[in-house]
């Protein structure tokens, strides 16, 4: 494939930001659906494809979620046009047949727990990366977060269900005035080595 | 931002394949310090940034990576013209003081191991999933794995190191000759809500 030009590369990586404050401007659902169509399409082992997405829209369902939240993630979280509970599905292994049909990969799971969360939480984070990614090259802006209550969240969102929630996302179109300057990033020397 | 054309919607996303047929083309080392300069610029956790990534390019390093992997995944490796061991380090709060000057978020992680792994695993992996946009982004393509023997390539290539193997990844120029069709994709109703 040919590569990106300077312009795709500072939308994806180079300028784009995390952002907490935004736009007055909704997120369609349609923009929402679009997004899924990217990000299914980016690899993940034997193709399990274990995320789920929680797009939380509705002010009912964002007062339910702003309990959850550590007190510093709750402005930007409550204005946002829609927040994303990033989870996995531990019953991926049910889907392998439909999604993976070269191989009975559903029986490698079998009676391994551990095994079996440790690839829906590793697939799913991926696949995290490539929603944020994703958001990003559709000219959305995103908040991601690690601070919240995941025992409540998924009382709250996910009750009934075997989906677990992972991290948070914030989707809008961001306003950029209030962001710092960016900061520090390793150098490749400290974090990467060729042999 | 603004969105990306659709030939880049495709080179990310629609129509990039995971490859295991490898043109013989060397990837040079200034591509790989590329790579790294649009990876480390996307989100992590307080700036964590704990992915650590050891690109195997020699003969040599790549004979000692041989045993590690499966059966099936041998081939394929070793005719990349780079595999990656994406890794995450668990002492990653040592460079926090670093990365996240604006608070102390070393201590956020002292005597906490359990929380200081979560964190190291999904930031690391959400930084692979950036590396493999990332490289396609620049044009190479891709070949991410998880079948391999972690504990061998711990000892054989992070001795010493607070660094721990998490997936592989070729990298290369792809030859599309031996793809097979796409695998199944869910659709966005089975796998997203919207509330």
């Amino acid at each position: 494939m040919s590569a990106l030009d300077a312009t795709a590369l500072d939308a994806l990586f180079l300028e784009a930001r995390t952002h907490w404050q935004w736009q007055d401007r909704a997120v369609d659902d349609s923009t929402l659906e679009r997004l899924h169509t990217l990000v299914k399409m980016a690899p993940t082992s034997a193709n399990c494809q274990p995320a789920r997405f929680v797009f939380i829209k509705s002010p009912e369902a964002k007062a339910k979620l702003e309990p959850c939240l550590t007190e510093g993630n709750r402005p930007k979280t409550m204005t946002a046009p829609v927040t994303v509970i990033v989870c996995e599905d531990l019953a991926f292994p049910e889907t392998l047949p439909t999604l993976f049909p070269h191989a009975d990969a559903k029986a490698w799971f079998d009676g391994k727990p551990a095994f079996t969360e440790e690839t829906a939480f590793r697939n799913a984070t991926l696949q995290g990366g490539y929603l944020i990614l994703a958001a990003r090259a559709l000219g959305l802006d995103c908040g991601p977060m690690s601070g919240f209550d995941q025992a409540k969240v998924d009382a709250t969102f996910l009750e009934g269900t075997t989906w677990r929630s992972n991290f948070l996302l914030n989707l809008g179109y961001g306003d950029p005035t209030p962001l710092f300057p960016r900061s520090p990033r390793p150098a490749f020397a400290d974090v990467c080595r060729i042999v």
